[in-house]
């Protein structure tokens, strides 16, 4: 047998039933993937914290394929359809490269890179009888129920080999894409972290940090470039968080703009928050262009419970771009890497004419976040601690975190009717003070800090006040990593809650070097649109 | 003391302080309208059952008063707009009329005309002024909370004078709508039939028959002509069922498509099921220049929950209509009246080259219907007996009808999930099956048959399936009112079901004499434009 990849820490435990089938998932996986594959011991002995760099230099991957999985989704479709690509040779190198990427940061739970395989050699047969390819998106994996994959909700009892293909997997399948691996999610799919039956997954930038979540092992995988782009699905920041903490690009939709029927879920029905299903990229341009290709399908004839929004980024805004600046959400101050960027940022975008930019004073984003905590789980986290008890599944400390008293308690239905009512009437409070503030879009933080060590994601506010408001967030790169020479201390301040002094205290510029650092731009929902082309106009201006 | 009204049956009753809050409220209403406007003693002696025809034979309107009565709000604002007609003359006349229906059907609950006249006067000044009007809907009464005027939910305990406009009202306001009366409900807002604290509304063709709810005061007063236009809130049925039953055009929009916030209700932030609020009329175009009206407000600026569709009605459409007529749901056939207007309907239709004719057959309606009755009242229903006790009132018999098992009983929060989940497994599988009829509209009745006799109204099958599904509904006149000579009896068929054997049993065409039929257009959800441009095709041919 093989040599085991990498030793993950903290593997969550369980009974022996439990243990038997982790055991058993984690040798299928493992015979999964081939032996030529394998990293050699010099490098798995001896590993860097980023380990972004290996696929380069480990040997393992020819220079073609490095330079194919260089691309992002809207170059590398390009270069299939003008036949520069082949999409068997695109699979082989995406392949190849998932496969390194799963030894240093334990991004994947299945792989089946034959079936891509065998699609791709379709595919390229379609092209070469029909000189076009059947659609713009070849080749991109994701992570809902892929018919006859492996799937799950989170927790073991809920493992299942999926029956059928979700409305997104069949959508993208009539674009072309091309499916190879599904990806790991956290216990509960409720951290901001990932970590749960199948192992942890790491940050490709600082293996001492966590990759986010709960899309975590999806961000992992993009941002080692072993997929040129994915899926998340965000009630809590599961698209956001990920792909801030991993240096990528990713935007939360207006919920139920986006196909996300089948998904899998252990609370069907509880419907106090919709999660909101969207891309995780690496480019901005990769988030229009996966949009556009799947809105084009019409998914709301489908899926009745859709809204038939347009999609059209507008080329050019019909007025300056008022951009309102949120330094902190007056619960927990950003950690000192993150207020360099948004600091970086605001005096960039105040230097230029393009845009007006004003400060933006958060509008009782404690009371929104106890509001969202407590909708999570109206039940008091009874049927968490079911589903784990059929698995024979311990619980983890952040699932505990977060189905636990203040936030969370049991509700009565005229108790759970009274919850939603303050969930609208803290939307309409918050909007007419966004009104007011006559911003269009606001930048802030997508979490107190960057990518955090394991274990230590436990404030939700930056992601989640804007889920409970359904404002759709595009997360993407301020063009600095976590730098100990300069991001050493907070400024003098005294701590805002809690929270704050939990965030400080674990602050460790040395631990913590070279996490990516992002940034997060909000609009008012279903004004997706607007925030794309807003987003462009920032990123240029600060990227310049 | 001026002689009392029409003495009212049936009237809820309660406790001491309850027949005392009552007694009092009614005394208010009696002082509110003048003794000049009281119909003499020989008419409300001698009454047909028919009293449509009354305010033009009692005497108290002018013949310019009833031709400005006559006019639907179309011609109305447009008269007002040329300076033809003055704010000030068109609220007298309406004032007047309303003040003589309500002694003929019971439908107003607060009658402030002073107020709609000081508002009526300051629009002409304006007009004189400026040579213009503010807006396009002067003199527009309605029913949600009105500053300073009576409001309630249903129930004694929840009357208030009410703090502030809704959105709803502030929109017509600023539009130039001119308010002068508030009209009754019934008990709990959950009836197809209007009996309240306020005693009961009757349908004004034939005062032996209900004129439906929840919104029956409204669509009786707008039958009598004592108001041109109004709004109503459909979750099963309050604006379709009245104005079915009052021979009215009335539209319910897909949900939260329309300003609806801060109207009043005794579950807050209970959102399984979420009403939609929209216009009750005197002519199909009235439903159009009323939405027109109030979208290009655009009220999802100020008020968040709601869609931002856009409201445009096709001139022509881009394929010969497909309509599907449902003869019956497959649990209650309609009573003989309805079904000569369906079968009337549909031959006038098949004629037609214009449109395409198909049966269409009810998908799962009945599982359908028990699915979105025990949404209704997912604490079964111990909300409706909290508010009951608090002001004193009993419970009325359909109240306990629509909170009683088996439809209704109390649920856990997980019981909540799994129910809301089959909610939107049904709304699937509903789109579905429409999808492969291949129908634009389908066409069938609002409810199985013509107003019913008082307090009979249990069966909401055929509006509420489509709020559960949330498809816009518009109901409109058929051209044929029940004629006990043609209505005779059912075709000899055994009973589907319970309630259409109890539909059979009370069906008595003597009795229910000159009772209005409508019919009912639905289109899949955010077709709205769609829809409204279909029923002109459809009123077209089943009129010519």
């Amino acid at each position: 047998m093989a040599k085991p990849f990498r030793a993950v820490p903290a593997i969550p435990s369980g009974n022996e039933r439990y243990n038997a089938k982790v055991k058993q998932l984690n040798e299928r996986l493992e015979a999964q993937l081939p032996a030529s594959l394998r990293l050699p011991k010099e490098i798995m002995g001896n590993l860097p914290v980023n380990v972004t760099q290996i696929p380069e230099t480990c040997g393992l991957l020819s220079d073609q394929e490095l330079a194919i999985t260089a691309l992002d989704a809207t170059d590398l479709c390009a270069k299939i359809a003008k036949g520069e690509l082949t999409a068997v040779e695109t699979v082989t190198a995406y392949g190849k490269r998932a496969a390194i990427a799963h030894q240093l940061v334990h991004c994947l739970v299945d792989f089946f890179l034959a079936d891509g395989l065998a699609r791709a050699k379709e595919l390229d047969e379609y092209f070469a009888k029909e000189g076009k390819v059947i659609g713009p998106l070849h080749g991109l994996p994701e992570q809902t129920p892929v018919k006859g994959k492996l799937g799950s909700a989170g927790f073991l009892s809920t493992v299942e080999f999926s029956p059928e293909d979700s409305l997104m997997v069949k959508i993208l399948r009539d674009l072309g894409a091309v499916l190879y691996v599904k990806t790991n999610q956290p216990q509960s799919i409720m951290h901001l972290e990932t970590v749960s039956f199948h192992g942890r997954s790491l940050n490709p930038y600082n293996t001492n940090l966590t990759c986010g979540g709960s899309s975590g092992g999806e961000a992992a995988l993009i941002a080692m470039k072993g997929a040129p782009i994915g899926v998340g699905n965000d009630g809590g920041g599961s698209i956001r968080d990920p792909c801030a903490k991993c240096g990528l690009w990713g935007l939360r939709p207006t919920s139920l703009t986006m196909p996300q029927g089948d998904y899998l879920h252990y609370e069907m029905g509880n419907d106090g928050i919709i999660p909101s299903t969207g891309p995780m990229c690496r480019s901005a341009r990769d988030v229009d262009f996966f949009i556009s290709a799947v809105r084009a399908t019409k998914p709301h004839l489908v899926e009745p419970l859709l809204v038939p929004l347009p999609w059209n980024i507008p080329e050019k805004l019909d007025r300056k771009l008022r951009i309102g600046i949120m330094l902190h959400d007056g619960v927990v101050v950003p950690q000192p890497p993150m207020m360099r960027a948004l600091k970086r940022a605001k005096s960039k975008l105040e230097a230029s004419d393009e845009v007006e930019v004003v400060e933006y004073l958060p509008f009782e984003h404690k009371a929104g976040y106890d509001i969202i905590r407590e909708l999570y789980f109206e039940d008091g986290g009874a049927t968490v601690r079911r589903v784990l008890e059929e698995g024979g599944e311990d619980i983890l400390p952040l699932t505990e975190w977060v189905i636990s008293p203040p936030h969370t308690k049991e509700h009565t239905i005229p108790e759970a009717w009274e919850l939603r009512f303050r969930r609208d009437k803290y939307r309409q409070a918050y909007s007419d003070y966004w009104n007011a503030s006559g911003c269009d879009v606001i930048l802030c933080a997508p979490f107190p800090g960057t990518a955090c060590p394991h274990d230590m994601a436990r404030y939700w506010g930056y992601t989640a006040i804007f889920n409970l408001l359904d404002y759709p967030g595009f997360v993407f790169p301020s063009g600095i990593k976590l730098d100990p020479k300069i991001d050493v201390a907070y400024e003098s301040r005294e701590p805002l809650s809690e929270p704050d002094q939990y965030f400080r205290d674990f602050y460790d510029p040395e631990y913590m070097v070279g996490a990516p650092v992002n940034l997060q731009l909000v609009a008012k929902r279903f004004n997706d649109c607007m925030l794309v082309a807003a987003q462009r106009i920032v990123e240029r201006i600060i990227l310049s």
